[in-house]
């Protein structure tokens, strides 16, 4: 059996997510599924690393899949990107060892998210970033995320819809820095619950805005209540920048 | 009187260019032009700088007009980033002296040519650059763009519609560069015929795909024969950059 890798690229926006859904829903997953299966002949499923949710975006998403036929990367990855939606691009394929599995060998993701912190819109990063007209206090907002650091069970900041068995993750490191008119928030960690991310995102937002206590992140983790977690940030501005393995 | 001076960015991408048009024609100028009415409660013309081609965008368009009333800059800026598109941003208002004259005072313009130069799509700039998949020779490239230096008659890479009465331009530089996966030709010069950075971009494409000689471009502004160009770059990979006053 030959195991093929996958690096791709996507434009999440008029996706439902990466996971694939029932027929009727257009998801990443799916779409590269079918290419798959069509170019081989038959129904092919594909592991990915990270179930990124509806319209979040990725920069290098990791699959992988085993299959009896020797095809060379190069025809299979120019396959892909001659019939993938141009809003998904494979940007490589490989062959890895056997024992490779995208899901059950990643050791660290990391998020990107893009903060336009500018008073008026960006023409051209509308559908990419999140908009937030007034200045944030990035110096409150990096009081914020240090609480975030380290092991904790993160069930105040997840979605009801999560059904993991722990809901305990670790989170590595969370850099905020301003990159000319954006606030980039950058959060590393083993792992990350269903909506995680844009929750932690949405709430050093409203610590940004002076709308919450940068002292309260603490208090919020420890409840493990998702009553005190009230801001979820838009997906747009949420990309899946990087896994480690 | 006072007169106003707007810097203006936008996504041309569902525009049919900056210039106003028919009623029915959506055009940046008429979008901005209806939203200053709106304000001051009278027809409202705006000067632009540069005509830009349907399609294509701008980080830094220059405009202004006068009138008698006196608005607060930072008002003014508010109400038009309020009520115009969110691809149309207006990112500074400023009160200049009585003699400037956003098309007559400009001394130079800068429009800038983003080529992605992989063999897969870039999922978050296809609306913004132009996709080449074969690897463009930058140096055949940059031979071929030192003919188009300096003052020329550049009916040649004009379009049948330009109706200037002068068709000599002056190039005052042309610059390749290689940034990640994209090739970005910056064209500065004195002013710019219709199309005509777009001819000048489709045929350094040409000759960095091998498909025309580098020395054929001196002998192709001679000519003043539009035959003689061939090609005409996306307007989707075009931006107006920045103009000198």
């Amino acid at each position: 059996m030959n195991n093929y890798k996958l690096v791709i690229q996507y434009d999440g926006g008029r996706y439902k997510g990466w996971q694939r859904l029932g027929s009727g829903e257009s998801t990443i997953q799916g779409k590269i599924e079918n290419v798959l299966s069509e170019m081989i002949g038959r129904p092919i499923e594909i592991i990915g690393c990270s179930r990124t949710d509806a319209g979040v975006h990725a920069f290098a998403q990791i699959a992988n899949f085993k299959i009896g036929e020797n095809i060379p990367v190069l025809e299979m990855k120019q396959y892909l990107n001659r019939y993938l939606p141009q809003d998904i691009s494979v940007i490589d394929v490989s062959i890895e060892g056997e024992r490779f599995h995208a899901r059950y060998n990643s050791k660290a993701k990391t998020y990107l998210y893009k903060i336009w912190n500018e008073d008026y819109s960006n023409p051209f990063m509308r559908r990419f970033s999140m908009h937030v007209e007034e200045t944030l206090d990035i110096s409150k907002m990096e009081i914020a995320a240090k609480q975030f650091l380290g092991e904790h069970d993160f069930t105040a900041f997840s979605n009801a819809k999560s059904k993991k068995k722990s809901m305990v993750r670790n989170i590595y490191s969370i850099e905020i820095e301003k990159v000319d008119g954006f606030l980039q928030i950058r959060v590393s960690g083993d792992g990350f619950l269903y909506n995680m991310v844009r929750k932690i995102v949405g709430t050093l937002i409203e610590v940004g805005l002076g709308k919450r206590d940068a002292k309260e992140i603490s208090g919020m983790i420890h409840s493990k209540d998702r009553g005190s977690v009230s801001s979820l940030a838009d997906p747009g501005g949420l990309y899946l920048e990087s896994i480690e393995f």
